[in-house]
């Protein structure tokens, strides 16, 4: 186990601490991936070399230290000195003093890292945009960086004119910008059962939010005349090694969803899709297919193994839910949050994020006391539809325990469950979609730690 | 001169084609700067050894070829084999085909690439955030990497509790989050003469937009009591070695100017001011102090030598107007723009950036023929106030020559103005605060250039 990181404020424990990566390393010397270990070594050693070479310039010493010369009394090196040039790093990175922020992978979630999940990490970020270099991983047989110029979509099935579009094609035509969010839907599925997930990283970092650019995917459609009289549900193909395919009913396609190939301004990351993935607003992450080649316009449902055998909610009475996927309105506290440590007694600024696949967040409650008393938190503007919306309130910690949630309620009326509200309708053996209210307990140490009485 | 690079639909050429950087390199090598160039070539051979470590596992073959295996068909590499795991890069980084799209210095513009400009390459980007690895850069004595555990803020002055914040105590307080853009106020500035800069990356890329997320300034003030009898002023002032200083009246103090520690949704960047920048929304960047490390309050302008005595409007007469820091209601098409070059006659998304330092953008109006007739785009929402505000509007090429034109109204009803009305009023000796109409044109052949004539 890490000791606690200070983290001005915020107090993160390294989030190392749910599994301890060495030890994990250790453990898998007779494994196979020697070759994935020696690029992660090569990744990070070409990470610190930059580094060195960015520390070669600047050679900073403590902001508030003093300096011989009484003249410059106790002006820190940084104000004294010519600092690096512009485009030192023509496409630059965050501070060294942040190495700590990263996506991580949960080892031992799955067999194979190339089919596995990167959490975004939620306990250290602001706002609702989700930095790109963050963004959650989930990947069904890993992930490639595709040649753009290579890459084609293709639109066939039930349409009058089935084409090949190249990327040249696609950007060519009348595109739109809009920020969604997007949350895998075994999103928080540990906490099903009893295990209280060490960190806000691990219980809720598949989740992410970015503004998304493309062409709405009902002009493609209308481009190639799908068929209106017998059109029911588009198929959408990814073209890495998963056979990846997700049935979309056609009156979603033809409203809010994207044949996106930009993310926060830039064309996609290799590991979210690039060049081109689908964007579907409000919907489980597996159906916005990365690395789109293909859309099918079918008269009914495929039934592909993504949808109607993975993806599904066991129920209690053992039978099981298909074909769920979108995400209910749902938030959570992300500092604090388990594994920080509260300063000390007095002011805080409690600040989480909340969401709805139906529409806009309409207000968040908080609660310090384990749900017996609410106070409406702010929320920060813009509210829009289907993306994360943050929400802050002010608290005065007096030093005594305290169990700190939040509930988000969305623009339908509908209300936030309480976990085990949840648990008497889905019972206990789900993976996907859970919504539940999340709670937090503040120990008078100022541990802030998961539990699930509440 | 680089040959145009064919960049799918968006056709830029390599925006080296301004000033070679090879052939600078070439004329520097007697220059002083060895270190720094040292420090470059470090950290492009980093970023080379990181792609090539990633190249290692995928192997990716172009992605439409065919295979020797008449059973796999044309299935592509990537469709067939085990991707590369999750958490590979820990900080993700955009796809090796991207590897163009940098922000550039412009070499020769000053004569010290620590006070110099690295401009933020439009021509390439979507939506209205800017990704932080692309925001463009203005240093005044070059950049530092500040430790954030040392760093201070002080607030003195006019106050009846001066006070020394450490970062902890500043990300305790309550916090917003707001979408703002932020301009130099010599953006374009070389347009004022009749010098048209060869692409929009170096016309107006000093031009960013992210959300940030910080403790209202307002709350500070409180905080330590500020005199509401006598005080009129803030002095805000860098940790860097330029002084940095500049005065902001109180009434905008008071208002929406951020004590920000968050850009998109991480911690700032260090070349944008880590760990803490102010931000002054709708105000050129200067106003914007990075390393923020002090702020007094006064009862009158402080005139430092960033205010008094540059940035100033250079008038006709031979005057000089002080203290114009609104950045007023502008536009510019980024795509097609200068350096591109259009694929061929037909459709194309025709699209651009709008924004005003006095609120929101109410409409972009589009010609295609030199500002003879005009149609209205359509503007991506969210349309906030102070940030950028995404156009698009459907244009059907027919091969013949067309000159390229935006023009924006904000919602005080401010209509942006030609460049010839602006020189008219303000004369051609300015370096700042040009908002004029800008104006691309399309020759017969595609290629697309920056003119000046209307």
């Amino acid at each position: 186990m890490d000791k606690p990181v200070r983290r001005f404020g915020r107090v993160v424990k390294a989030p190392e601490n749910f599994l301890d990566r060495e030890l994990i390393d250790e453990i898998n010397t007779q494994g196979l991936d020697e070759q994935r270990r020696g690029f992660l070594r090569r990744s990070f050693l070409a990470a610190s070399a930059a580094m060195a070479a960015g520390g070669a310039l600047g050679q900073e010493r403590p902001a508030v230290s003093g300096d011989g010369d009484p003249h410059i009394l106790s002006l820190p090196e940084h104000s004294r000195t010519l600092g690096r040039p512009v485009a030192a790093m023509p496409y630059g990175l965050p501070s060294r003093y942040e190495a700590n922020l990263q996506r991580r992978e949960s080892p031992g979630l799955t067999r194979v890292s190339a089919a596995s999940v990167a959490f975004t990490p939620l306990q250290g970020l602001f706002g609702i945009i989700t930095p790109s270099g963050l963004h959650f991983e989930r990947h069904h047989q890993g992930w490639h960086d595709i040649d753009p110029t290579g890459h084609r979509l293709m639109i066939n099935g039930l349409v009058r004119n089935p084409k090949v579009y190249t990327m040249d094609d696609l950007m060519r035509m009348p595109s739109v910008s809009r920020i969604h969010f997007i949350e895998c839907g075994a999103n928080t599925a540990m906490e099903w059962g009893n295990v209280a997930v060490p960190s806000v990283q691990y219980s809720h970092g598949m989740l992410s939010c970015s503004e998304f650019t493309g062409v709405p995917l009902s002009v493609l459609l209308e481009d190639c005349g799908y068929d209106k009289r017998t059109a029911r549900v588009v198929l959408a193909e990814g073209a890495d090694g998963s056979s990846m395919t997700r049935t979309i009913p056609l009156d979603r396609a033809l409203d809010d969803v994207i044949v996106a190939w930009g993310m926060n301004g830039e064309m996609l990351r290799p590991e979210n899709g690039y060049p081109l993935r689908l964007v579907v607003p409000g919907i489980q992450g597996v159906s916005w297919v990365k690395w789109l080649r293909r859309i099918e316009v079918g008269d009914q449902p495929y039934a592909t193994k993504d949808e109607a055998i993975h993806y599904m909610d066991a129920m209690p009475d053992g039978s099981y839910r298909q074909y769920t996927s979108i995400q209910e309105c749902k938030s959570v506290i992300t500092t604090p949050s388990a594994g920080q440590r509260l300063l000390g007694t007095g002011f805080y600024n409690v600040t989480g994020l909340a969401w709805s696949g139906r529409g806009k967040v309409r207000r968040v409650d908080v609660s310090v006391d384990g749900g017996r008393n609410w106070r409406t938190a702010r929320l920060e503007t813009p509210v829009l539809s289907k993306a994360l919306t943050r929400f802050n309130i002010d608290w005065e910690w007096n030093g005594a325990p305290a169990v700190l949630q939040s509930r988000a309620i969305d623009d339908t009326g509908y209300v936030q469950p309480k976990i085990n509200e949840l648990r008497a309708v889905r019972g206990t053996r789900s993976i996907y979609h859970n919504n539940a209210i999340q709670s937090w307990q503040v120990a008078a140490s100022g541990e802030v730690a998961n539990v699930q009485v509440y």
